[in-house]
């Protein structure tokens, strides 16, 4: 007997891909593109990644509100415990680090750790079982990625360090060396603001599965599905590949034209939400301006970037004038995190280290429900029932 | 630059849960829940299972039309040519096998296989290449999930023949031995009738990560993610559980009282969308009592599940008035199942088995389009922005 029942359905007909459609009732957070400006919770996210650390801002998500400083400190314990990967992983990490890699190595990895590690369905179990099991994807994600990278490249994984987090732990994982400070803060900056962004693909993808009542890892899993495809966004290193491709100033305006002319699109520009500029590209763009500033460009990269962003925009301006387009989060990521020395292959798993928190916090609001989510669809094709031929 | 462009966001709020919300056309079929009817394409899904192969309704589904004789045999021919794992995963296996196994193994062995074999974006693909990636990961998934449980028990896996197809092949994989006809063509049945079902939960995933322009491989996991979910149906063993539960005749009605009392459901009884026998229902219910007949039920297993449904029925119409709960899918499934020799663990697998190629039909429907689908969500928490508390 399921929960579910349903009235004779009467078809409710939307805007395509669901747009402007109201799935859910939320207290993560919203965007409101009209106004360039989104929110984790009650506080601008831009606001928090100024003033709060990722795991700070990765509490608010989990438990409703800011820790304040014993809050913190057992979660941080919490997440240092949670970091070190189970020994199956060990035996199967080299051989997926071959074979798969990146996000794909993360999505078999998370499934396996969600075996190793008992996580349940989300469906009957209580909220600290639910709350357990999301830390340890979150917490397991970034050691995963890592390990992965540098097995790929035939180096030993790096053991985590119970004093490091958030980008310290990130960029630790990475290299196996003490961070630089000035790459921490920008790297935190980055982490806390991609933590979440409303109801993308990726995020409602994660939502479905656990309107199923599955375990997280079914859930994160599933996300990273959607979150590697290329009409989602998140993918910096291909704004940076444009960057290169451009190379200077001066090609500007014959690539652009050259792009838009065989109905190509140029990377790290236009939002599906924004209509103004993505207030993540502001910030990452400031966070960039300092990075050169401290003297850590040393290739002219960000100069480069600002003199693209402001001619793309006057162009694209004059040429789709039906349009806002501005540089979005992907353009000045990836010079951010070229100039803190992440490799470009890591820019999109950089990316996962941070959503892997806000879809969690959906998947733990949506495991509150029981409704799953189901819709309908309009067949359109001949009238059925034809008669089967004969094989 | 993004291709989707969005008007200011007007909220239009719908049913949860999706419920009657026309999210998409669709030719691949539908279920008419008032009528107890659904349809592949233009044809009775019960028809086509009492007359045509599980790959004949694959090629319905992939193709659009059902095949002629040539078009069968080179179908076959593609698809035994597709059955052979990659070398990748031939080392991989047994160490899934032992840490993740099932569904959850299979999705970190597709996750693998999608790296290995270069599955790519169906966004920008040909639909030939998505159609060859989405006949690897329907080939290759029986293959998978029969290894990876007889690498459990120890045992090796068995080599795919290319003579067999459906249930057949699936059987030989999981036993190693030559089927029995009389479990070949019942099984046969159950996998035509479980290819695919409307827009569920699965489904609906696979549509979504599909709609972000991801791999086969992505949204074939994604939806697995879904399909394990305890509030998505398609889990015959636990309603195999409830017949052995009840055990004799005389237990139904304390059995059915107790249950209800302590508000849990019955497995096997009721469903999101049939207001009246579920067909499938109905049709494994005569090729259980088929296998009766033919003397391939030692233990009486399916004169207790007739009666356990006409006696469930009958209580549930006196306790519950104001619905029609009946016996759904998953409750002739698992005694067909159990009749023909499968293992009460690759029960919801073999249900994966067929439901891939539906996935894998959505996935190729839905590649044809270029709209994201991502849906909006109404904040009803705290309004921001707050002041961020100094930490």
């Amino acid at each position: 007997m399921t929960v579910t029942s349903e009235p004779t359905s009467r078809a409710i007909v939307v805007p395509p891909g669901l747009r402007g459609v109201v799935v859910s009732d939320t207290t993560t957070g919203d965007v409101r593109g009209d106004e360039g400006f989104y929110h984790y919770r009650q506080y601008s996210a831009v606001d928090l990644a100024r003033a709060r650390s990722f795991e700070d801002v990765w509490f608010l998500f989990f438990e409703g509100h800011l820790p304040d400083a014993a809050e913190r400190d057992r979660f941080l314990a919490r997440i240092a415990g949670l970091r070190r990967l189970p020994e199956e992983l060990d035996t199967v990490l080299p051989t997926l680090a071959t074979t798969a890699g990146g996000l794909t190595g993360l999505r078999a990895a998370l499934s396996i750790l969600g075996a190793a590690r008992d996580l349940g369905p989300t469906w009957g179990a209580s909220p600290e079982q639910r709350t357990r099991d999301a830390m340890l994807v979150c917490a397991a994600t970034p050691t995963i990625l890592a390990a992965l990278y540098r097995l790929r490249l035939g180096l030993d994984p790096v053991e985590p360090r119970d004093d490091l987090h958030g980008a310290a732990n990130w960029l630790h994982l990475l290299t196996g060396d003490e961070p630089d400070p000035r790459h921490v803060a920008a790297v935190e900056h980055y982490l806390v603001a991609t933590v979440d962004h409303g109801f993308n693909a990726s995020t409602f993808t994660a939502r479905v599965v656990a309107s199923a009542g599955s375990d997280v890892a079914s859930a994160v899993t599933a996300a990273i599905g959607a979150f590697v495809g290329p009409l989602h966004g998140g993918a910096p290193d291909r704004a940076l590949a444009s960057l290169d491709e451009i190379g200077t100033v001066d090609r500007i305006d014959p690539y652009v034209r050259d792009r838009l002319r065989s109905g190509d699109r140029i990377m790290g520009f236009g939002h599906a939400v924004y209509r103004t500029e993505d207030p993540r590209a502001r910030m990452l763009r400031d966070i960039a301006e300092g990075l050169r500033d401290q003297g850590l460009d040393g290739t002219g990269l960000v100069d480069l970037a600002v003199a693209v962003e402001k001619r793309v925009v006057e162009i694209l301006a004059e040429l789709k004038p039906d349009r806002e387009l501005n540089a979005n989060v992907e353009f000045y990521a990836g010079v951010v995190m070229a100039l803190c020395g992440i490799p470009r292959e890591m820019f999109t798993p950089t990316f996962a280290v941070s959503r892997v928190v806000g879809w969690s916090a959906h998947i733990l609001e949506q495991s509150q429900g029981s409704t799953i989510i189901r819709p309908a669809a309009r067949y359109v094709g001949p009238p059925p029932p034809q008669p089967v031929p004969a094989g």
